[in-house]
């Protein structure tokens, strides 16, 4: 039977399957989530068997644990190694949700809840598409599954883990699911990831909460001065004014900047989506260029003072932002984490107490487009679709890609079905049906490529 | 009997009372405690009733109602309104108080409880002055009770409320007990209060929450936007740079300015008890001069993104603030509610949208010192603490002081007995009893001089 028809009689047990996945919360920033860290790997454990591993089972580290399953046809020929992750994001603002984030509902043919695309959907095209190889005996290679819980939380634990398991884990590729399409109907594969540096500051002022009409005006109020140190974190151009900021990065040529231009975007219709008459960002550069090749600093958080109901006059003891960085190929995260711990300390005035944690970091990544894992990926992806798939270079991290390559030795290819719509980390998450079906069948395509490619044992080395 | 030895032997009951009130927990701004609003007004009169009050009634008013009550010994006789609020300031952040903010507790000589002093403590000592005076046979006036609910919500009902009752509120002198004293054995009487305009703002970038890797550096983070914006609202040198600010300023002459800083100001232990390196504030100006006479805008509260345990990676669709102006004489509220929302919305950017709310204003209030009225409270203070009390301005804002002297044509005498440690609009509110004991002796003094004044019944005109 062919994939297609395949998908088309198994679709409903898909959506079985994969909504037991998704109604188990596991979010990894929340620590009351433990016990739904076990649950979900425990879940993934008995979907990789049925899909036809021959073992999968639930690994220690020092965080979550890591789901592994492996089926080895022979150890001469090729593997490939499938990673993605089982935890997921906090849902909160929960009132914006329009079905509970856990519960998942299909309305207008695409599954809403926390996990649909990231990466619970995701992921779960390469268990049925390995399912598919395997009931048709058309599997030609050796496949393993390195499934983790914490990508949402930087990753802590997986770098040791890989380290400790390297034998275990040796491949010939990686193959993720993590990232998005430039469009429904027009495939492309990620060859760029953005590194990052999270921070959490603190500033306090007085030793404590004070009435704003006594004090305001000669005791520093730590909400004002922490907007004037953020504030001082951009100059005019929008350029980050972190000291040795750009230092390492590589500088693209006027020709790979003139190419990286030619994938197709379209500004109207993205300030369309997003609801805004002006976009913003760093002078002298595109949008594609500002999230693919330009590092960035954003606050994802902030917080101090009365933020209920109606008015309290308060200068707070303190207020606080969790501050993240982008990062681009060349730019150490540790070596960030260092810059911006002093930046910030330096520009704090004497009037306040500043504390700055770095919550996690993780390097940046470039994948080449000349490889043969690229070139199957490609004919994959251009099967499926009917187009050719357009390189592109993402403004997210997936940490731990640049340390597979560090630690294992091993390239990623970045193949995402994903679609910027899917509001992952925010209310309504979703995932369009097709996006999973055709996601299931592009990697099946992928394997029925894989081996053909002339150059592929050239590349092995 | 005397009123020390009158006190000594009803501390116990009066400390019993006293609690009851406290235990109810009337916060105004939170709509949830609308019933304990009514329950603390109904304990109010029950209070009153007690003291000795002919009538004492709940009138209702479009917001909270007030609670009236008098006792009109001879119409011919000159009339004291006492003035004071049963609401009380929320009491969050919880974890940072020592004991249940609304059951209160006697640590080290001290009342700890939310409204301990701030103002069901002060005011208090009104109802128990009274009552003194009442059963001791002495009391030589007629006094009405005046006791609203809003005031920590900028009492947005009691204008119209006095208006509309402007007769039945007819007296020579306002009397109010909600402020501080200079220290524990140094008197003072408020001359100056500063007023207040309120404000919550709201920036809003796209229209969802967005990843911070996909969309960063492109799309215009509101956090960081608001940021900016809260930072440009001061120069370099402290000042407010709202167009029009201080364009209505009464300049205070160099001879009035060093009057001011005679009043006894220690630095050191100022910058000890708030756990502060440095002040902070406006160039060229002295703390007392900061907080007395100079305008300030001050954020109360700052919200946005993620704010919970550990990392999320976002770029969130709004971001808040509540924004406090505390004004001084002759700084129209109304005018720099205006300013202030002009000025903010012609420095948004145009990647974002801002809407800016004004929740609550009030005027700022000067009270001549050579009044009659002044003159019995200074000497009652003198009689109780053996000092002659300084007069000294406010930072603090009670905006209905101001409507008072417009509706009624009645000029108010600010007699606090807080301390600035007293910790009101925090956690950990106290009220030494020391001070609700002197603050009832002193009250029954002020009513012993009030008649005795020579000039007063040429003040009453």
């Amino acid at each position: 039977m062919q994939i297609k028809q395949f998908i088309e009689i198994n679709q409903q047990r898909y959506l079985d399957e994969l909504f037991g996945l998704i109604r188990i919360p596991s979010i990894s920033s929340e620590e009351k989530h433990k016990p739904d860290m076990v649950r979900t790997a425990e879940y993934w454990i008995q979907l990789l068997l049925k899909a036809g591993t021959d073992k999968a089972e639930l690994m220690p580290t020092t965080g979550n644990p890591v789901v592994y399953g492996e089926k080895i046809i022979d150890p001469a020929l090729p593997t490939v190694l499938v990673y993605g992750h089982y935890d997921v994001m906090p849902v909160d603002p929960l009132e914006l949700w329009d079905s509970p984030p856990f519960e998942p509902e299909i309305r207008d043919g695409k599954i809403y809840a926390r996990g649909a695309d990231d990466d619970k959907g995701q992921c779960f095209i390469h268990a049925k598409a390995f399912e598919y190889l395997v009931q048709s005996g058309t599997l030609p290679c050796n496949v393993k599954f390195m499934i983790e819980g914490e990508e949402e939380v930087g990753s802590p634990a997986l770098t040791v883990w890989c380290a400790e398991n390297k034998e275990m884990l040796k491949a010939d590729v990686i193959l993720v699911s993590d990232t998005v399409m430039i469009g429904q109907d027009t495939p492309s594969i990620t060859c760029g990831l953005r590194g990052i540096a999270y921070f959490e500051v603190e500033v306090t002022g007085a030793n404590r909460d004070l009435h704003s009409g006594l004090f305001g005006g000669a005791v520093a109020n730590p909400i004002n001065i922490l907007a004037q140190m953020i504030a001082s974190l951009h100059d005019e151009k929008g350029r980050v004014t972190v000291k040795g900021f750009y230092d390492d990065i590589n500088i693209l040529s006027e020709t790979e900047r003139a190419e990286l231009n030619q994938a197709p975007f379209d500004l109207d219709r993205y300030k369309q989506s997003l609801g805004i008459e002006q976009i913003h960002g760093e002078d002298g550069y595109t949008t594609p260029e500002r999230t693919g090749i330009r590092p960035t600093l954003d606050v994802c958080g902030i917080w101090g003072g009365y933020t209920g109901e109606g008015s309290k006059t308060v200068i707070p003891s303190k207020a606080y932002a969790k501050i993240s960085m982008r990062l681009v190929p060349n730019q150490d995260h540790e070596k960030i984490a260092q810059l911006f711990t002093e930046h910030f300390l330096s520009i704090a005035p004497d009037c306040v107490k500043v504390k700055v944690t770095n919550l996690h970091g993780g390097q940046a990544y470039v994948s080449p487009t000349g490889s043969a894992a690229y070139q199957a990926a490609a004919q994959a992806l251009e099967t499926t679709f009917g187009k050719c798939p357009v390189p592109v270079y993402s403004g997210g991290s997936i940490p731990i890609i640049a340390t597979f390559e560090k630690v294992l030795g091993i390239k990623t290819i970045l193949m995402g079905f994903g679609l910027d719509s899917d509001a992952i980390h925010s209310p309504n998450e979703n995932f369009p049906l097709t996006n999973l079906f055709k996601g299931i069948e592009s990697v099946v395509h992928f394997y029925e490529r894989f081996l053909s490619i002339p150059d592929f044992q050239d590349s092995r080395s």
